[in-house]
């Protein structure tokens, strides 16, 4: 795991230096709505959806200097969602990756506002900034592919989802369908815009890149579920057995924890076995898909 | 006027048909969310964006069905903005156009992911609606009208503005900075989404028609401003002098009631002039204008 720890370091330098210059600067009016813009994304996080794009172009032959701005849209609709999350009229987080959520350290209002702008931020990016190579015809690709990704039929549809299955019992595929949702549709528009950003792509190859994002799309979820019942609240960043204290449903409640585990485990095996056609220049992607699944918080 | 009111009515006919058709089916899962979004935008507003957006076409010589998205994506980035406006963090307003808010007649997280679900609707409308004919580099263009007009330094950055105003004593140019963000960006962009719709326009005439935006997206507020204190909360459809009781800098507050109406007559002249190259083509603008000067909600 040497080579993916060097280049989770570098990749995740780079998205800070990415994210970081393409956030309104914090001295331009409106100041504290610019500030808690900037507190919330630039807070350390794990930045998954960016490596994935990075890691999907690498495999691709592409430069990461394309990604940049690919990258930094998928963390911004991210950042803005987890503020949005946060809020007490949502999950009521007072923590988040170790500090105090967006309203905490600021207030609710302005939570509100930096979500709804950082939303914004995403699709302008993904519509006029410089760094991207990609034709006119193929950013509009990635916009659809963003906006239906966090839509009332992607993402925001899921924590809908969500919200309405608390103190309920949903079944197996209720549960993944929310999950699909709700961070799975996500992970894939991460993978599925680096695909974008390469002219001419083998459609075939778009499609296993795609099934790819889909298994780590939910080994992803799933570990947050077993991560959840087994970490402590200083390793998570957050407050532990959250989920269970809500009545959620969660995988290790369904399937039990060694169900949970194997089921981790499956979607790992399929995720790789969709990169069969292939070689040594999507090992980060495999790579990826393994740390999804062995991570600690 | 009677020109004007003919065209106001099927022009709001054919904007609640647009909308509808653009909206997700309520059938459709998560079927609270899409309820949610499709009470708040179905309720037979004024539409003046779309309309501002329809009237330059037609200024222009385009055709209505060229108008249907943009004329759209800008209504669906207004209401979203309403009900975030109206949350209980926020206005903390329990009716609009009559009715009760989006959070009162559902709730709270209901009406956060409803407006945010909206916002990625507005910019999937411009990346792929069919009906658009403008090429991909100016749907582009759209869509980085429309974000700007929206973000962090358009509406979201006003509504910010605006809430950190609230029990100051705003000067003149204060005030109408807040304005031009908070409202006067998405309007501006009314008029230029139809202008980005009309291939190889003159950009001498698409300043002025910016120009024509700026001035009637500040009569509109100063007129709200003057409704705000002379009119009853039956004919307004929400909570009458709630801007007065919130100690929020108006208009009428500043330059005194004669004061705010000369303003807004000068803004409409103004606005007019803007329209100088412009034959009858451009009347619908002029009578919108005047619209904008002389209703009563």
């Amino acid at each position: 795991m040497s080579n993916l720890k060097t280049y989770l370091s570098v990749c995740q330098n780079r998205v800070e230096r990415a994210l970081d210059a393409r956030l309104p600067n914090e001295n331009i009016l409106p100041q504290k709505l610019h500030q808690a813009m900037r507190y919330s994304v630039l807070d350390g996080g794990k930045r998954t959806r960016p490596l994935l794009t990075y890691a999907t172009g690498i495999a691709l032959g592409l430069t990461e200097d394309v990604l940049d701005a690919p990258a930094c849209a998928v963390e911004f609709i991210h950042v803005y969602s987890l503020i949005h999350d946060d809020l007490p009229a949502m999950d009521n987080d007072d923590l988040r990756r170790g500090k105090p959520t967006c309203h905490k350290a600021y207030d609710e209002a302005t939570a509100i506002l930096a979500g709804d702008a950082l939303q914004a931020l995403a699709f302008e990016i993904l519509a006029n900034d410089p760094s991207i190579q990609a034709d006119a015809a193929a950013r509009l690709k990635m916009i659809t592919t963003l906006t239906k990704a966090s839509g009332s039929q992607g993402m925001v549809g899921g924590q809908a989802i969500d919200l309405a299955s608390v103190g309920t019992k949903l079944n197996l595929p209720e549960l993944e369908n929310m999950h699909i949702h709700k961070t799975g549709a996500l992970i894939r528009a991460s993978v599925n815009l680096a695909a974008l950003s390469k002219p001419d792509l083998n459609p075939a190859i778009a499609k296993n890149l795609d099934h790819y994002a889909k298994c780590i799309g939910l080994s992803f979820q799933v570990k947050d579920d077993i991560l959840d019942v087994e970490s402590d609240t200083a390793t998570l960043g957050k407050t532990q057995g959250k989920d269970v204290d809500n009545d959620k449903p969660t995988y290790p409640a369904l399937l039990g924890m060694a169900g949970a585990k194997q089921k981790a485990q499956e979607l790992h095996e399929q995720a790789v076995e969709s990169l069969s056609s292939f070689g040594s220049e999507a090992n980060l992607l495999r790579e990826l898909s393994l740390y999804i699944i062995e991570r600690t918080h």
